[in-house]
């Protein structure tokens, strides 16, 4: 190693680059953070070529890997605000990396390949056998990353999820639709290590994050540049806050949100009327109808889908505009659907392609992207013009419609061979697209004054969905029990979307993918329902195959649970408004890993099936069919049973966990006591 | 590039390297085989640490892969018998690649890192878009390799190998053994292009041959050198022969395997005669009887297993020596089975293991591989004197006995963490071990003069067991109908054998894996005896759960059967014997490709479930089930029915395939037409 100058520490935030015989160690408020030594480099860089094959968002993704060197040699010049440590193997090989703090006294390190045939990058962060690791967005199998690698790549989920599932199995061998433990709608390069600091890449080419090793995470790139942000924090919850004011965070909720269920139904108006007479009289509390055939629905061999034109169908939908002042005037909102994808054979594509606003193939013409049995273009969102007309187009169709809301479904699908308006690779924009189709739909809200009053819901995200995505929901689970893809699956998803800063997560009650043998029993939809009233939202989902799934009006005892369920959650709007209040303000999710308020307690960090809701509510869902009893952890403190009184002081315990109490417990002295004690005679 | 010398043209062998701009071209008798240019380089050195999981022979193979780097860089210099090739990458990485030709005039191309920490080498071979490839040793789902990477690596098959198959899933659900297409129990480094080469690596490290590329062939190896040896002929008949001088040929068999069936038997000396009786009083034409539990067996709660201790056990088999005379005074072999293990409790492992014979563990402790609730040693075969002493155990305990042949089992588990007394790594020697064992084998027979008369049979082998091992088994088929497990799976493997210089190879009539739901029919076993009667040994397996299948005594139709496909085999004898005769001397096969006859016929190229059976019988076993006609290709030639007497001149046909006569067409103007003709009459 050649060193410029003879003193290398700065002051800089604590930052600090230490010489060692033949390398270097960077360290930032005491953490390690790059250990390089020509024996063990933190640095190679490479060429590869992207061998990626999507079919209906399920991709099989290898890397045609050219090289891979690592870059052993470095010169270390003092800069004004860092080093600039050049890496090199040779004459012809090398990488530059700029260590520096940005505005906000984060460290920043950046790199680019002098070659730019060199597209891929592997960094070393220097790691302790001990570390826990959390985030990299919305996880579903894992909630603690240590131990495996985690390609980040936005897709659907998969079914099943788990290779040694038979669901998985047959949903590979149809559409290679199984999917991992990886697969994810919400991938993002960021993660919290139990060093207390995060670590956020700003790109978002294709990457790995492999925190298998004892002694270091080695981050994969798929580029020929990266940038790293790092920041420390003396508790999680600080680090929290640190990390969402770089990213965004979530605005407060509609207050309606909190005043029920919202109803996914589906087959015109009357059937929305009908329904929610239904529930209504049987003493549901609704808050909304969320009907995503409202733009008119295609006949396939494989069942109706959703017409992917996105404007109201008076058709199917006949007074709808009068309906909704009506149901809102009742307290009901109607929510609808939208896609950033236009059906190839109607009329808002033949508008975008005569605009020039879908997206190329290889020869110029429009893509269009195979759905089962029809087509759609993809609204080319890079392109300012064509951003605005779609963005229009939600002003116009659903928000002078009087939308309450919508799902903002896909974004994981920018295929890596379509060709866009700026010029970037889809390659690279693949994992940036669910943002951008997030700030299309927000920038709607914001500039007609609405934000805080509709709501969209949206699957797929990537860095920015903070700022731009207003509510995760947790995509397509399976109507089984399965763990990896079941109800279990969403507690992870909310925890790991959380520590990547995203604090606003629900799911569909009962979930939503039925193939197979799969179809929904009542009692998967009675104890998602308990788990979804102590969620931000609850929301009910049809499922694929409506037919096949108990439904929320199948039975009177159904009903009689989610009139109970709704009421339980309704009483709980102050104390979720504040917690949603406080995630708005400071980064601080709704639904929380036990250790962000119990830290000391080293088991908290394995918990991956239960978590705070709020401060002051432990909630550990049930997720095994034909159980009537639970285990779970209770960290030290003094814990009320919501449903019998019954008082705990910490400890792993079993309790009784009948359907309709689910297993919650609340601090005995929260300040919000009084309303929790009243839960208990509903 | 640098040029050391001004003239790089050698007239050896028709070798040639020509200079380039920035690199080089290397012709070798008019075929192009390696092409090199600083933009496309053929050679990549790098680092990696293999992360090789083994449970019960089936293994889970990673590259820890540390490094891959081009080496672009090169300097030529002319040497006496060809060139030395320096490839380098800036100062510190560097390969020597040594062009010459050995002493049969054969191509020789020897590389060595520079830095011995580079344990991995890719070198591409220039190859033809238009290039078939066959060989990689026995492949069982491919026999045209071209367009796939195929691993090389000795292992269990695989129950299913393929992921799309039921039986697959849940092979590897519970031990991750259901295989894949490239799963053998016999890889070999060795290839034939149509470009009329051969291409054979000396090494025995883990290898990945990418036939995938239209441009070239990407050989990785994971080691530090390779020795490549090519040689070129006019016909693929020229080249197997040559490439059979170079890596030896099978022996004749014995005369008495063409005289009937093995019968596959189990329970002792009495059940062998009980099923002996029956099956020759029902017209069976019988020349052994192979007992694989003649050393005993073991209860485990999986059933019965053979107790690994390689003696005659008198308990389970009393007066077998006595009858083993009388048996052969019949013309009935007895055939035994061993394999290069001994059960951890019993008393051969006793002694191996105070004569130090047995393998180390990291702690110098012998090493004991779990089999499924026993344990066995592995005897160190590198050791001469643990060698000896094993050869010695088959001397005395089989062939002393009077054994007539048996299976030599196994060869493909050596695990590759333990410790050889020749210092080897096992990640090296794993490969090479089947071709040792077979060796052990094959000089007991050769010190004893039995050569040509006793007959073991292999499953695993790799190079060199063209020399040692006299007869190939296909090793575990399902008893199912599946492509890539089932019957039609000998096919390939037959032929891909064939074309790697083995010319000797049979299964088990009915196929061995009796797991799951899978149940041996009668159709699958008649159908396979069928298909057996057209190979150079028949032989019978009960399979794994004897209980479950139909056997070639379950039935009075079964045993006539038997008798008369049994009597086409012995009637074949001459014309048999004459095809191995053939295969011994010139390396011919006796299970042939079309091609080798038909050269010019461009669709043979491309035909894997049929074959030739010597120069003048077409065979294409029906492998499908419940179907009474069957379609196949017939080369340009005079084609005659072998039970109907129809004639045909070639092309697509289809034609009755009731079982028992299985399509089989002789050459009109064959000097066998009056033997095959006669075959009708049976």
């Amino acid at each position: 190693m050649e060193v410029i100058v003879d003193s290398l520490q700065h002051n800089l935030s604590g930052l600090e680059l230490t010489p060692l015989d033949n390398g270097f160690l960077l360290t930032y408020q005491q953490r390690i953070i790059l250990r390089h030594t020509v024996q063990a480099p933190c640095l190679w860089v490479g060429g590869g070529e992207a061998d990626i094959e999507m079919f209906r968002g399920n991709f099989n993704i290898k890397d045609r890997l050219n090289e891979k060197i690592a870059l052993t040699d470095t010169v270390i010049t003092r800069q004004p605000e860092g080093w600039t440590v050049h890496f090199s193997r040779g004459e012809s090989l090398g990488t530059t990396l700029v260590i520096t703090t940005d505005e906000q006294g984060r460290l920043k390190i950046t790199l680019q390949n002098d070659d730019k045939t060199h597209n891929r990058i592997w960094l070393r962060l220097a790691a302790k056998s001990e570390d826990h690791i959390y985030g990299c967005g919305e996880q579903f199998s894992y909630f603690d990353l240590r131990g495996k690698p985690f390609p980040l790549w936005t897709s659907e989920q998969g079914v099943g999820r788990n290779k040694q599932t038979y669901v998985t199995w047959l949903a590979d061998c149809k559409e290679n639709a199984g999917g991992d433990y990886y697969w994810t709608f919400f991938p993002q390069p960021t993660f919290v290590s139990t060093q207390k600091y995060y670590c956020h890449v700003d790109n978002s080419c294709y990457m790995n994050f492999d925190f298998s090793h004892p002694d270091y995470h080695e981050l994969a790139l798929w580029e020929d540049n990266a940038t790293l942000r790092f920041e420390c924090a003396d508790s999680y919850i600080n680090l929290l806050e640190k990390l969402t004011a770089l990213l965004g965070r979530q605005p407060e909720l509609p207050d309606w949100v909190y005043d029920g269920v919202t109803l996914g139904i589906q087959g015109g108006t009357e059937v929305c009327q009908q329904k929610l007479d239904v529930m209504r009289n049987g003493g549901v509390k609704v808050n909304g109808i969320w009907a995503q055939d409202w733009s008119g629905i295609r006949m396939t061999s494989f069942g109706k889908r959703v017409m992917w034109n996105w404007k109201w169908n008076s058709d199917l939908y006949p007074q709808l505009d009068a309906r909704i002042q009506q149901w809102n005037s009742q307290g009901v909102q109607f929510l609808a659907y939208i896609n950033p994808y236009v059906a190839s054979d109607r009329d808002l594509c033949e508008e975008a392609s005569k605009r020039g606003y879908l997206t190329k193939d290889a020869n110029g013409g429009d893509y269009h992207v195979e759905f089962g049995e029809f087509y759609g273009g993809v609204v080319d969102l890079t392109n300012p013009e064509a951003y605005d007309w779609f963005k229009g187009g939600i002003k116009k169709n659903l928000i002078e419609l009087g939308c309450g809301g919508w799902m903002a479904d896909f974004g994981e699908y920018l295929p890596t061979d379509t060709y866009l308006y700026n010029g970037v690779s889809a390659e690279i924009m693949h994992n940036a697209w669910p943002a951008l189709w997030a700030k299309c739909n927000y920038e709607a809200l914001q500039e007609t004054g609405k934000l805080g009053e509709i709501l969209f819901f949206m699957r797929a995200g990537y860095t920015h969905s903070q700022k731009y995505s207003v509510m995760m929901w947790a995509g397509d689970q399976n109507v089984d029990w399965s763990l990896d893809d079941g109800p279990a699956s969403v507690i992870p998803a909310a925890l790991s979307l959380a520590m990547s800063g995203h604090g606003l997560h629900h799911s569909d009650i009962g979930g939503y993918t039925t193939l197979f043998d799969m179809k929904r029993t009542k009692e998967l939809l009675l104890r998602w329902c308990d788990f979804s009233a102590f969620t931000p939202m609850m929301r009910t989902h049809e499922g694929n195959r409506p037919g096949d799934n108990w439904q929320f009006d199948s039975d009177a005892e159904t009903i009689a649970h989610f009139a109970r369920m709704t009421t339980v959650f309704t009483t709980l709007k102050p104390y979720i408004k504040q917690a949603v209040a406080q995630n708005a303000q400071t980064g601080l999710p709704v639904m929380r890993p036990l250790f962000l308020h119990y830290e000391d307690d080293a088991h908290t960090y394995t918990l991956k099936y239960q978590y705070l809701f709020g401060r002051d509510l432990l909630v550990a869902p049930v997720y095994e069919e034909n159980v009537d009893t639970w285990s779970l952890y209770l960290p030290q403190d003094s814990w009320i049973n919501i449903w019998t009184g019954d008082t705990h002081q910490g400890g792993e315990i079993t309790i009784d966990a009948p359907i309709g109490q689910p297993p919650v417990f609340y601090r005995a002295n929260s300040e919000w006591a009084a309303l929790f004690g009243s839960l208990r005679h509903i």
